[in-house]
């Protein structure tokens, strides 16, 4: 909610205003440094953007903020790394779309890395990943870092390190995409948990849970989206910094989001088609619920009638007084009873 | 309404003819002049448009015309400054989608500035955009000065005033767009408001409310997406008058527009659902009516009808004799409705 | 009904075959003469196509043939006048989708001119136009003159007549598609006027007004739809005979047409819309008819029992005795009663 | 069912073998030989290909093969004529979309007769034309001759035979293309006898009359949309064998197949529309039925309440000895009568 | 569920390591080499891929490895055969879309055999094929052979062996395209008898296998899709290797494929106007039962009331006393039982 004010607070700014639009209430930051060779990796947490600047590079440097409150600081980097002020500010505008933006000497690209949080929500936290020839900086907001495995990777040489900077570049963005498919994983067992369920019993509970998995369905299929158009263009080997080699890898990320995109519709008709099934379930409860009380009425209301007439006070009332009445009373009522049950049964109510 | 009639009554006029037809009633017309350059600014409200043409350039010089009701001072503007026929025809037809055209020695948008009113009512403002050289005319209807805080913040030095006409242009379209995520924000509670009670208790009332929302969002939408083109346009850097640094901004602004439409669309799908939850939620409840009543039925229809039978006036009656007669009714009754219970109860009705 | 009957019977011909295809029942024809330049006008009307021939062409020669049943006139036309078979044909089949057609010295153009009938339907009726380098030659059914008041205008000079045959075509078209807003703004009436029925108190006949109005639209837009892309083409000044700088003013005719688009998408969802709200509004009133219904028999169903309990001929029957029984009675079923009424109270049904 | 047997046996096939996967069920085939030329023209039924390739040729020569399941007849046709394998192959497999190939020396266009069965089914005749420089070749299923009238009309001279195998094509495919409006009439008419029968009494059978009418919509659009497309690249005159001058005339075909696509998607849109209402008028009738049932009840179960208090058997019941206890029954029923009439006027059920 | 579980857990893996994904248990692996020219033909089952290479290349050479969780081995015939990582992954990911990739030397084509289970379930076999200048490598999941007719068919001389690598891929292409007719086929059966059992008497079971159908439906349709696209690309002849008298052949599976999507389109049509009807039977059936319901209730309450009149015991009651009182109640209950029943009558209920 805070968030929301900030992100709207800033729209009343003049263009260029460096607003940071997150949720992060404090200003911690960490920076971490990773410089690597083929045969040496240097890895270590940092304090200020100058031990940065002044760490010799071994083939690639790689600086990874963690932590965008801090405006100032965010500003300082900025201008030590030369980075372009709407590149800045789309870095604290933790709203964007995803999206890939080819600057002079840089390459900029938004992503972002999806949680599912416990109550199937899917959380997103923004990415930004700037790509200069020697060079990757990341930004993150502070809380879990987002890239953990991959430094750890890098460290143990799970990654050949001899690479340049796309291909750590395809390292991050296949780490977040293949991140998609977890998501997609619980999305659809929580689907097919509540198809079972709307098959076996429908209640009102569960089109409230499909109503809840659409929007996050909706949501992802929104943030995934402008991922395949990203890894297209990374594919098609046409774009500077990506070498050709490096291309052919993301035509895999490529395929990867189209996947992903192709599940999620599929979902979505499944869950449209969920709240036909709902809805259709609902009305046939009602035509149950209907059919057994006009069974039970048109049964017993003739009788009720016929026991009605014969409660009746006439003087002048002949079969009242017959000997046989009471036990005519009952076989009358019986053949109207069977009757009326043939009818039912002929309607196929019974 | 009745500018709704001035629209219309233009329409069977020839072509060329100038008519106003937006709402404006009156012909009460201001002209504000500024004019700066990285060192000097002036501001000043003028009472004709050859002051405008007299006063010194100093670098950019900007005329906001606000009032366009009295059309022939509209078309002493236009030929004092050379403006082409067709556009003061647009302008002073305040109904247009927003538009960018190119002419040869200046650039013409029109552009919506969105209220939103007391009653969740988007409520547009036509805004004509003429950009020259050195030189931003812009057209307003009389009213709340749309760029009052733009003026204001030219003037206190909040944005750089060394650019150019294109960058003024920026500005000004960037704060229109901006607007737009406050409607957003705005419809977006609404909609969350009108989902939670949607979930409560859904009345008519919610009905008509979501309808309406639906209405606005569908306005909204139709007003943003032409905006979407024209900065996609704009950021191609390929128009004329609009340098490749300032087209890299325009880039920013399709952005926005992109994300608005699709927050817009995700809304629209939201609002789809909550029809449909609507629908099934009135579904249910007459579900649950008939389940109400289907109960209270069954149990006492049989009973009456054995009520019934022992009020009966038959003289050879023997269970009336009986002793236990009446105690043996009530054990029957007893019986039925515990067996009665048990079935609704199978039938998960109870 | 016998226009249809024509339009498939020419069907089973050979192509090339002149046939009339529409709605005039006799031959009557007239044909009407204009030519003008900047300082004269000559307007009358003709009796052969050999006066047309004759007359001296002032700068413009612009015939209007009013009346298409002739075919043997229309085709003696077509042959002085040298007009492709192909052009003749689609003149007399009026079934024509609008459509543009470049010949090697011509241009031809179809466009439907269309007008609202009492009852809320509309009518169309189709406008050929042939363009020569100084010549305008136009088709349409006999009946109201589509072209009337452009002819006063003209007249009159409310047009500047120092222009090409390309500027006539251009208010000849301008004048129709803006006779779209008109229709327009009478359907957007009788949609406000539906939706508010609807809100207030949908009966059967609501529904079938709803229907009748989407037809309109979807044979609206299906005609409107080809005209976008006509005025698009001609406003690309890529099409022989149509100068550059009237080109602009046929980018204003583009607009408008995308205009009306936009409305008709607009008012097509507004009544699917309606159509939902139609449906639920009867099952709310249907669940509202069952909770008066449930309300009753629940409350009444128990104690009609009880009062036929003590209804019961049973001699050995306690109650029946007691001195207050009868008063018992009452304060029991006033005790249910109050039960129920707090029952289906905590239901919200009352 | 046999025919559609015969086509998924092919299916297990190796590519290249021809089978006939048609519904003929004889071998029987009709030759029917054509040439003609601006003086004189042959026609006449002959008994091999042999013949055909040893007549000389007027001018344009068309062989028309009536006939599909002697598949070694048609084999032989092929290496006589020197027909490409693939081509052979389409032919036999009468299940093809139609569709436009150019081959090196020749065209060849498959293309759907439609034919209205009694029942308002559309039947489907697959005619493919192979054109050659000189020469035309069409083959069809043995049934009714599908160019019969052509054929006719050709003898008497009704077409021009000066001219080229491109345009003898042409008349072919727009008898071929005429024949869709036959079939859209009478579907027309059947979709507004539906219409009206539903606004009237809709019963159970018009759904399922509507939902037939929906199949064949479904069907004829899937035959006509590729049409259009064959129709747009022939029109082009980009296609070797079709004369510039010719594919003026497919501009007409063009026209025709979007102007019958434009018609099936309005009448979908319709047949839709009609669902929409079959449902709500299936509501509406529920819910008046309702307000029936609840008049009676709400009127009468009261009162029954009351004529069950006085018919109970309480000794100390003061209102029975009342004289004008009776009388003052029937008031208070008259009363609550009144008072439940005002109440259901209220709430307009009454 | 196993398959699923390998599926994510490679998902956390640095990008390059090889996983099987599939839903193969066991590590069995079968080689079969076939090589073969115009004259002969060496088909045999090889235990090592060491075989493979020594054995002499007669014209064409294809291996198919059958069995995949050997993921040892797979990597062992990628190095002997150079094949690229990427091409390794994609093969051992068996949840590939169908897709075609060009590597410098060689082409790259997954597409999914399907195979329809005993229960209307469309189960998946991803086929992966390595296509190089005089050889063709495929990889299929252990189980049922998926080329053996092909190798059969190879070996009796059913195909031409005389031609290139790019035949055979077409005759593989084909086999599997072909093969999606089948499942048509059924699926269609299926459809058709769905459809006639929800006309006669639609049950809550139809509504699952509607549903069920439904997601066979666009199961097919998905994997269907790209193959559309693989196969326009093969057949423009623009793609290395395959030759252009072989991309004629690809136009066929073009062709083919387009039907496909076209029918399965339908088909979903079809399916979602099934749910419709099943809807608006539900909705016809409530009504139905209402009807009933209402009947008998509006005849006999009026009935059951006047019979409690009469059995109320005021002692002042003169009917009760009047001679033919009895009689005369059963004449009132006849004529108001011929009202009502007249009155139903008018409604159309009875």
């Amino acid at each position: 909610m805070s968030s929301k004010k900030n992100y709207y607070k800033k729209k009343q700014q003049p263009p260029g205003t460096l607003i940071y639009t997150g949720n992060q209430t404090d200003e911690i930051q960490k920076l971490i440094l990773t410089t690597y060779n083929k045969d040496k990796i240097i890895q270590k947490e940092i304090n200020s953007i100058d031990e940065f600047v002044k760490e010799e590079n071994l083939g690639i440097k790689w600086l990874d903020v963690i932590g965008l409150a801090n405006v100032h600081s965010i500003e300082e980097i900025g201008q030590r790394l030369r980075i372009h002020k709407l590149i800045l500010e789309d870095i604290l505008n933790t709203r964007q779309r995803a999206k890939l933006e080819e600057y002079d000497d840089s390459l900029f690209l938004v992503i972002k890395k999806l949680y599912l949080l416990e109550d199937i929500e899917i959380d997103a936290k923004q990415i930004s990943i700037i790509i200069k020839e020697d060079m990757v900086i990341t930004f993150q907001e502070y809380g879990e870092d987002a890239f953990k495995s991959i430094k750890k990777r890098l460290k143990e040489g799970a990654y050949v390190r001899a690479l340049g900077s796309d291909d750590l570049t395809y390292a991050l963005v296949d780490y977040i995409v293949d991140g998609y498919f977890d998501i997609m994983e619980t999305l659809s067992e929580e689907i097919d948990k509540a198809e079972n369920e709307l098959m076996d019993d429908p209640g009102k509970e569960i089109l409230n849970r499909i109503y809840s998995l659409k929007r996050q369905i909706v949501f992802f299929r929104n943030t995934v989206w402008p991922v395949r158009d990203i890894a297209n263009t990374l594919s098609r080997g046409e774009v500077k910094l990506i070498d050709q080699k490096t291309s052919y890898y993301f035509r895999d990320i490529y395929d990867h989001s189209i996947q992903v995109i192709e599940l999620i519709e599929t979902y979505r008709d499944t869950i449209s088609g969920m709240m036909d099934i709902y809805l259709s379930s609902i009305s046939s409860k009602t035509n149950e619920v209907m059919k057994i009380l006009t069974i039970f009425s048109t049964i017993f209301i003739p009788l009720t009638f016929l026991a009605g007439v014969y409660g009746m006070n006439f003087i002048y009332f002949p079969e009242l007084k017959w000997r046989y009445g009471y036990l005519g009373f009952w076989i009358v009522s019986i053949i109207i009873t069977a009757a009326m049950i043939k009818y039912l049964k002929s309607k196929k109510w019974m």
